[in-house]
């Protein structure tokens, strides 16, 4: 290896970082990564610091004290540097995100990234090119936080078949489910919250409609079944349709409604779902508040690990970036070279197939506006019949003297997806229904 | 590196195992190293195979079928053999297994165990040996069965400083204190119970008495504030003196009753202790039941961490081992020296010091039998203030008729503990209390 690589640094002597971004959590990792007597490099067994950080404009008042010289705004500053042995990014975005880290891992430079987005997308490609080059790509901030789920699923958990991952990996959306349930808000009024408070967006769309859970749950599931994933393997379905009387049916009939990101392997096929589910109230996803996430494995020997967590925030993101940062400097070891281990390798054979959503076997849960007149109930029990769609249970509640309505609740027993999604199309052109106000799956 | 080292394994040759023991985890274990093909090895991205197994009898009939001569009772076959470069220990006990695993370290195996015992009471020294002959040791086994937390502890946790460690941790206490707790049986019913389905061992005392959950205590201890900690250091009171009514006590004043394994740092000190517990019912530690297992981890940068899962049983200890194996394969790499990377290195500086519990601050829960006549509430009052012990709640409930007893329970503000302990001498010796009967700590 030459210094062209950035692999030059012996044994003792210090190893240098660039950091992409300096934002919340980037702000959080240089404080870590500054100087180089620090407690970190006596866990990481060798001094590690902080080199040179890109940021879009110097002249910005920081809530950190940076040596002079340390910012810059040419990538070119730290990705030509042959000093600079790890790249961190938590710049967040794809756009010039993942060019830089193309650009590192290529010249042999080690990389570790918060980047979900990228991970999701592009994350095979770019192990690819780590291995080629002797390089490690670690990412364990882009899913879950404080919660360290990608390391044991590349590591502790290697030695399990994956069963299932059954996770709530998006912080904002628990929040505003927990605010409905407890307050029994609506969506509008439990987002405005979370929107004042810091934890959603002013563009909550991301968050709220599945697409940040979808990318964390492409990676989880890459990880289980080491395979590439891609997110639009992943069907979605976002909480905006969830109402304040889904929370009050699903407490009376023993759950909770969490917002799930699921994968699980079937006779050879890998489903992955992102939607709002019934979960049985003495489950530990149930109790999982506020803006924690959960992520529960289901292995072949392990069987079901949870691991709970903050999933979010500058200290938690922080720990999962530096201790990051202290693998790969102990990967180095004391040879002049990387290990070139990335952590996860492709899985040889025949490739799993993703099962299409329509194939999906659970049982549900339908609330609907029906005219409050004799033999509405009938006619909808005919069409779940005639779907082979067996009933667990009925509730029918609200008469609406104004409008002449009432709500029947009806849960199924298991059935398959494309059945029931052809039955609401069904009762949604009886005469005695009003509105399919909302269907939600059940899972056990 | 020679032969003699056990290192002469090249690139894509064949990693060889030698297993010391063949009970029930051993069992496992064997079973996903037996053949060379194995998916196993795939995942570990070389060919990984057993080669041979110590037992104590060989003709004893077993549940596996292994190739001929693959049993030997005679350890030098492994210990002594060259071409087995990693020793994988799943015999338990100390007195054989830590002569061989010093044996193992010195030849420059690499060594895996899931013994607890041997890892509280000679882990640094052992430590120390791998560091000294570039060996791996690794035993997430020893904590937690199927939980990953002996690994999360060295690797990716480690960006934190560890404020606290609580944790459930031995699943045969866990499974009593459930079935005591929602059954309101006796101690001595459920432990029977326990023994009946193979949960716990014809002499229970290294669980009931929390010898083993000291022992894992010690471990997660060590590796937190990595400082060598002894199972010495453990203040222990065992779960025997627990009676039906304290649970509903606790029940009452909302709280579970769990057996608790804590290490918490504070002004430079660290407190080990395991002792049941009263901990909040709305708590994620008051939720786990039967023989599951939890580790919450409160670190500097990740905030609260909490790890759930089967804490013992083939399967679940067979993940963690093979997850070791897998790791140790990996770290080999492609050349042909091991890393020397042992997970994790001592802190530099001032050792921190193992603070005594008669320096814990805690709230507490009295119960007494007391006499039922006027005055004793007022005597017992008397001397919890003169201990400058602060009441918080007093219940005085079920009058014995016959033997003219009532039943307090106090529980109290944050009070030290030798001043609680010294309170209860003076009430054990006031003339209107019969016994105390019970004193239960409270961890919010």
């Amino acid at each position: 290896m030459t210094a062209s690589t950035g692999m030059s640094a012996e044994s003792s002597a210090v190893i240098n970082v660039g950091l992409l971004g300096l934002g919340v959590v980037g702000t959080g990792v240089a404080e870590k990564l500054l100087g180089k007597g620090s407690p970190l490099s006596d866990v990481a067994g060798r001094p590690v610091q902080l080199k040179q950080v890109l940021v879009r404009d110097i002249s910005r008042p920081r809530d950190i004290d940076l040596p002079e010289g340390m910012l810059t705004t040419n990538a070119e500053d730290i990705l030509a540097d042959p000093d600079i042995h790890i790249l961190v990014e938590v710049m967040g975005g794809v756009d010039s995100a993942e060019g830089y880290l193309k650009q590192g891992l290529a010249a042999g430079k080690h990389v570790v990234t918060a980047n979900k987005e990228v991970m999701a997308k592009s994350g095979p490609e770019l192990m690819e090119l780590a291995r080629r080059n002797g390089a490690s790509l670690l990412f364990e901030a882009s899913v879950g936080g404080g919660i360290p789920i990608v390391g044991c699923m590349m590591n502790e958990l290697a030695a399990n078949d994956i069963r299932s991952i059954r996770s709530i990996i998006n912080g904002t959306t628990n929040y505003i489910l927990t605010r409905m349930a407890h307050e029994r808000t609506s969506f509008q009024q439990a987002l405005g919250e979370a929107q004042q408070l810091g934890y959603a967006e002013a563009d909550p769309t991301n968050d709220v409609e599945g697409i940040d859970a979808a990318y964390k749950l492409t990676i989880l599931a890459s990880l289980g079944y080491r395979q590439a994933f891609k997110p639009g393997d992943v069907y979605c379905e976002g909480i905006s349709k969830l109402e304040p009387q889904d929370f009050r049916y699903a407490e009376e009939l023993g759950y909770a409604i969490k917002f799930l990101a699921i994968a699980n392997l079937n006779d050879g096929a890998v489903q992955l779902r992102v939607y709002p589910a019934f979960v049985p109230a003495e489950h530990m996803l149930a109790k999982v508040d506020g803006v924690y996430n959960a992520v529960e494995v289901d292995g072949s020997l392990c069987g079901k690990v949870l691991f709970h967590g903050m999933g979010a925030g500058r200290e938690p993101t922080t720990s999962a970036v530096v201790g990051d940062v202290i693998e790969v400097v102990r990967k180095m070891g004391s040879q002049d070279q990387p290990s070139g281990q990335v952590g996860v390798e492709p899985k040889n054979g025949t490739p799993l197939a993703v099962r299409p959503i329509g194939d999906l076997e659970a049982q549900y849960y339908i609330r609907l506006e029906v005219a409050d007149s004799p033999g509405v109930l009938a006619q909808i029990a005919q069409v779940l019949g005639d779907g082979q769609i067996s009933i667990a249970a009925v509730l029918q509640r609200e008469t609406h003297h104004e409008t002449q309505s009432a709500e029947i609740v009806i849960t199924t027993h298991p059935a398959k997806e494309a059945s029931v999604q052809k039955a609401l199309e069904a009762m949604a052109g009886l005469p005695g229904v009003k509105r399919v106000s909302n269907t939600i799956r059940i899972e056990e």
